[in-house]
């Protein structure tokens, strides 16, 4: 091996190393072991989960002006390449017996070759003019000493008469190790985004477990599971309209659903109750908040501790005779300001056990009379800068904005 | 570069990009790069997450037997070096210098250079009686060119005299190269870790929300959480006594707390009455376990999915008598006949609104009639197998029993 050679492929180990993009990374490879060995055409493929199968992942050659698999967007429409013994009828595919073996071959001309059928190149040509000519098969081994994949290299080229010339055995060597760090490279990855996939479904798992967890607490008082989605939209579109960063508009969107889940610890006789409360029922039903505060304490999860503070804070008022704590104006935490004016906006313009639902225009005029007193007057502000968006979410019939805004 | 040198770092750079464990790839960074300089001393800074300081790592030289950092279990208790910009007070320090230029510092001597300090050799020197010389001190580029540490080696040998000669330039190709190398190896890693990290935090989170939808869900009829810790755990040994592999112990363990999920669902003057439910009540009530599968249908979570299976059929009975689908025999979902056993036999030993709890030997009487009609027989020959364990559990004494059971 030359060491301008030698150079190339430390810089090409870094950049394989370097590439996040799987597509790229399997392109990248077969550009790279090309480019260090002026071949042809190069084709990539990999080996499938059930170990049965080489799948193609990269068809490229320069003289028929073909690129396909990876970022090209085109399909390779080859079926995949069954593993088979030596031995087994059809068994004498080049690519599968490299994988199967772990042997390197390098042949000078495959019209003359023994041994192996190529099939492949040889209807391509028939078919296409092409003549494909010499041939250079690596198996892609990873850290594991496992092969993930083949290298195949078409029609080495002459630097200087272009001519097609069989791959030299310093090439070997060179794309041998190329091809072991593109395995590593490559198995790095394909372990990177698994983690990553296994994470996300994860986090799903996550936030549907505590939609669930507030749904279920909804279930007693008959509120709809529409309740809650509504109140977490509107607390959204408040959080969004005050400024706060799309991280925490996030948060209130997911950690509101629970404001309410203390009331799993309020009697039927006081939480169903047909009429107004009375002094000393108000005082229990008062208590949903700081059930609802216990019930979510004590987790390590950012939105479980945000349903805390919610379910905690959004029945204090801006004046400070709200409860549990009588917090006022800043004192309360914003996230229970901004769910305060969704949860009630919801409540009036809905039918409750003992009222009917009122009109948008007179929890309007609710809302705005609260202003200072009952809400942060900022928050009031930020909601009737917003109808809008607000009056998209109470749409019935706009299942799907609940979807736009939720998701 | 000679050919044999390039040859090794390709391979280097496999090994390195392989290594999964932190440590060691720290530790193989500074071995490998003193190996391809024959350096007698090498050490390896990191820059804090700050970048603010330059963290020592890895610390090694040969002549003076020392070896610490990375995997050696022996601390650095050097303190970090600054990281000052050039022409600040005590900016002299040539790896703070070589982290904030980018540039290659390569010194012959570090007792006749001029522009740095070299106070920590020097000092070292004073002490041991040890003699620093040459110097090779290269910037950490990872692939998006920043500086993620600084490798600096000491003292090259001559191969065949071992006397302290300067480092060639050609080693100086060399190591950049392998520096290079290492910090996509090292970022990489570093990254798959935090990833890995912060998906055991929301599998940890989803665990806990979990645990909570249960606890929140017994909240109402009194249950304590320590029936759902104790059923839990009475069903994981359950599960492990019938052989289920480790991974079904374990959903089952994480699963089971969500079987009476559904009795939010009951209104309290049926959940609550102090006296045996009329047959209109009970009616009612064996409706808990269809709300509980309605509330936890439709999610992707593994656990909720089995948590539902759960809720389901944990009163169904071994002789097709039970509720609510009156499934026989091995119908009835295996989780669902080891459930059955666990909630029973912790519903017979705690005090309910309508009657008082039994004694062990009692319940045991129960149990061992219900076998082949309530129960699955199997279940409960490995019930009466497990005493041991299940006493352990009951014990009031023995909170750490659950810890043990039950993480």
């Amino acid at each position: 091996m030359n060491t301008s050679h030698l150079k190339k492929l430390a810089q090409v180990g870094i950049a394989l190393s370097a590439e996040k993009d799987i597509n790229k990374l399997l392109e990248l490879i077969v550009d790279e072991a090309r480019n260090l060995t002026a071949a042809d055409g190069g084709t990539l493929y990999i080996v499938d989960a059930e170990r049965a199968h080489l799948r193609f992942e990269i068809l490229q050659n320069d003289t028929m002006e073909m690129r396909l698999g990876g970022t090209t967007g085109r399909e390779i429409s080859l079926p995949p390449v069954p593993l088979r013994a030596f031995g087994h009828p059809n068994h004498a595919n080049v690519s599968s017996y490299v994988a199967l073996t772990e042997q390197i071959v390098n042949v000078p001309d495959l019209y003359e070759a023994e041994g192996f059928d190529f099939i492949g190149p040889r209807t391509y040509d028939a078919s296409t003019g092409y003549r494909s000519k010499s041939m250079l098969v690596i198996p892609m081994k990873d850290h594991e000493d496992e092969v993930i994949g083949v290298l195949q290299l078409l029609n080495a080229r002459d630097p200087a008469t272009s001519d097609i010339i069989p791959f030299d055995p310093e090439s070997v060597d060179l794309i041998a190790s190329l091809a072991s760090q593109a395995a590593v490279a490559l198995t790095n990855r394909v372990l990177f985004e698994n983690l990553a996939e296994a994470k996300r479904c994860t986090e799903q798992a996550h936030l549907d477990t505590i939609q669930r967890l507030a749904i279920v607490a909804a279930y007693r008082d008959k509120d709809t599971s529409m309740h809650i989605k509504r109140m977490s939209c509107y607390s959204a579109v408040l959080a969004r309209g005050f400024d706060l960063p799309p991280q925490e508009v996030e948060i209130i969107l997911r950690a509101s659903p629970m404001h309410d889940v203390g009331k799993i610890g309020i009697p039927d006789a006081i939480l169903l109750k047909p009429a107004k409360l009375n002094s000393e029922e108000w005082l229990i039903m008062k208590q949903h908040t700081t059930i609802g505060g216990h019930m979510l304490s004590g987790s390590q999860s950012e939105l479980i501790q945000a349903g805390k503070t919610i379910a905690l804070s959004h029945h204090e008022r801006w004046d400070g005779s709200g409860y549990p704590a009588g917090l006022a104006g800043e004192e309360i935490p914003l996230w229970g300001r901004v769910c305060a004016v969704a949860d009630v906006f919801d409540a009036l313009t809905h039918k409750r056990p003992y009222r009917q639902a009122m009109s948008n225009q007179e929890a309007f005029k609710l809302l705005e009379e609260g202003r200072g007193k009952q809400f942060d007057p900022r928050m009031v502000d930020v909601f009737f800068s917003q109808l809008d968006e607000i009056a998209a979410i109470q749409d019935p019939r706009s299942e799907k904005v609940y979807r736009a805004c939720c998701v």
